[in-house]
């Protein structure tokens, strides 16, 4: 479900073929006649309450696929973020626009993970939702099957990220705020890597961390 | 106001002198018969109810000093970093956990940040506060005193964060979530830095932006 005229607006453009049904006011309805191919059912404001997950609903919502691992993911040629059991909704959203930022196209995500059409993981993502393709799946599955591309991990001892230079190509698996990478996924690891640390905190932010590592082996070539 | 046994017991640990008066509850008492120079006086749970700004009270609140302009702050010779209007909780709890990461040992921040002791900022440090030091002050006076350290501020546009290579000492200023730095401040900057950008999104989280500056700026030298 994605709600609201701006993040709606933002999916029909980059996205459509995703979205399967659009509920919305007659207003909105009105003002967005000139869009084709889109099925919209207008719903009276008591109607769109019933629908939304939102105590003030906003004009409209779309019901959106969310890409399965049915849908061909292509890892050779690019930076990946794979994340296993992100739950804190800010800190999944934030890392959207991470990437977003960093222009990396696709986040795989245990099914655990938060759901990225949590209102919070919306707000959080600040519009790069529309941007960023973002898959559940069963991770240690789809691990298994990925045999010719190299698996960074971010962990608390490893390679120093600030002197590996930037990746063309590979997966980095990002673990849950508290526990880490899980042991079963930790075994699919190629290369751990690490952000030196020079005082005493015990660990970083899971969405700081994928920012600083993205801006080390992302980072832009000139 | 610091609140619970774990953030208290830190507190007591590496910032004695600001703790003014503890109220706990007489369990807490009699554990912590052995510390002194400490004005602890003993509350009900009902009474600590009515000092906690929790809706949960956990068994100790202290009333602590902030660190004021009073105090001096001592620029030379390291990296510090100054806030100007910093006013998520989570954000600045966050910036305060990277910052006890890189080993920066001070905050300058403006008197309309959010607030040190407010529990979400306290919750997002994860014990990081008690090894910052986080002072509050009016910015722009502030800037103006200080003639012998270069200040370097993260904007949109600037020189390269990656291209930089480590600092030894300067003041590093954060902006704002949505209005970036302020007008009046930013007259006091002497070298404008970026983190490149090869994606879509219109920025970066200020926490996020900080750790990647940090990561960069202020990187262990081997």
């Amino acid at each position: 479900m994605a709600e609201g005229p701006k993040l709606v607006a933002e999916l029909l453009g980059s996205s459509r073929e995703n979205i399967l049904e659009v509920h919305a006011v007659k207003e909105w309805i009105k003002e967005n006649a000139h869009l084709h191919n889109v099925v919209m059912t207008e719903v009276s404001e008591s109607g769109l309450q019933k629908i939304s997950q939102l105590k003030t609903p906003n004009q409209v919502v779309a019901v959106v696929k969310k890409y399965e691992t049915g849908d061909t993911i292509i890892v050779k040629g690019k930076l990946s973020l794979v994340l296993d059991t992100i739950q804190d909704p800010g800190n999944l959203g934030t890392i959207i626009r991470i990437a977003d930022w960093f222009g990396v196209e696709q986040i795989i995500c245990s099914e655990d993970c938060a759901d990225i059409y949590n209102p919070k993981v919306v707000q959080a993502t600040m519009g790069s939702i529309a941007r960023v393709k973002v898959f559940y799946t069963d991770l240690e599955e789809w691990l298994q099957s990925q045999k010719d591309i190299r698996i960074y991990a971010a962990l608390l001892e490893g390679k120093d990220v600030t002197k590996i230079g930037s990746l063309k190509e590979g997966l980095i698996v990002i673990g849950n705020e508290s526990k880490g990478i899980s042991s079963k996924i930790i075994e699919f690891i190629n290369e751990r890597i690490t952000i030196p640390r020079k005082g005493q905190a015990e660990s970083l932010n899971a969405a700081v961390a994928t920012g600083i590592i993205l801006s080390h082996l992302g980072k832009v070539e000139s």
